[in-house]
């Protein structure tokens, strides 16, 4: 991935979890962020869930959402999500924001902690009738609350990082599902370096956003 | 898979979620338990964790443990985990029990309700440094913990039935791992119809059993 994105011509910034910081500090052209395999566990288990994120920001940009274009391979089947500065791709076809199908069951995806329970059992007061998975690669996860196949995703054991989900966060904006934190502010973590998030929500259903928004304000 | 049954020339009673009872009621020569589509709610998702699943047991059988052949096949992998009366077989392959892999992450497979959260984390206290999953397919989480990939399994929502787990139970316990109650005791739920099971938990680690056992007598 690094090798090919510094065959373009660019010149790149890397942010990741396994190298840290690298490539270009100062006079590059792009950011890229880089999650070269969401799903680890799984992978190496035989778990057919897990991803390879790309995000690429410009000189300006700040924060996770600024992103300009990037894409999250769901690698068992092959299939490509993709965006650029206006529009979601799936397989390079425009992604279109589709009606909610209320025949699919609700699933709601979240991982556990101890810690947590009461907090995440607040949040789950506030639905009905759901099912409950862990799946167990983030950006595939939201990916799926986005595109209406899962209905609510949050993670509150603070530690996903930006380079989790910088790619899925902008493809799910894209469609107008934007992730926040538990209280409704968006997510305003940096992209110059690895950064925890500690807490993160993302549903399509903003009825059920408002009502978790207002028990947490 | 009922008419394929047929077309063996045997008679057989069918047990399975969608039909309940059919076939020959007495004089059969082999009773089939049956889930045609285990991860129903995976597969219409587009998650690529799902089974189908028959257990064959002879007249004399009782209870769910007694099978005596059967199958689960992983259908995103294509992959049929079988066994007879003795041996476990993986794609026509005996299968034999193999030494722990301490290198792999400690996964515990659970299906977490609000109701049951109290008594889910007493059993998690028995243990440390586990990463979550619930993947929406107990009979393959069953079969990824008695192949040693995933470390524990336990179902306290009481809505798993015996169809879901007539075939992986049986596979596992030719590797030696048993489900049983917290409590320690076997699962003895019957096989002429269908039933739910109000707990399950599965470890090859005896050990760990050991304390959650004790804990919960």
């Amino acid at each position: 991935l690094f090798e090919l994105l510094k065959d373009t011509g660019y010149k790149f910034k890397f942010v990741s979890e396994e190298s840290g910081v690298s490539g270009y500090m100062d006079n590059y052209d792009y950011l890229a962020v880089i999650d070269p395999l969401d799903g680890s566990t799984n992978f190496v288990l035989d778990i057919p869930w897990f991803s390879v994120s790309v995000a690429i920001y410009d000189r300006k940009s700040k924060t996770i959402l600024d992103s300009i274009a990037g894409f999250v391979i769901n690698v068992p089947y092959n299939k490509v999500y993709s965006y650029d500065i206006r529009n979601a791709y799936v397989n390079g076809y425009p992604y279109n924001d589709k009606p909610n199908d209320l025949s699919l069951p609700k699933i709601v995806i979240t991982y556990f902690e101890k810690d947590k329970v009461e907090k995440s059992i607040q949040i789950l007061s506030k639905i009905n009738g759901y099912k409950i998975r862990s799946l167990g690669s983030t950006s595939l996860d939201m990916l799926l609350v986005c595109t209406k196949m899962a209905y609510l995703f949050f993670d509150l054991r603070g530690r996903l990082r930006n380079v989790d989900i910088s790619a899925s966060i902008n493809f799910c904006k894209r469609l107008n599902t934007i992730a926040t934190t538990l209280d409704g502010k968006e997510i305003g973590v940096g992209i110059d370096n690895v950064y925890n998030i500690d807490e993160i929500i993302l549903s399509w259903d903003h009825d059920v956003l408002k009502r978790i928004y207002s028990s947490f304000s």
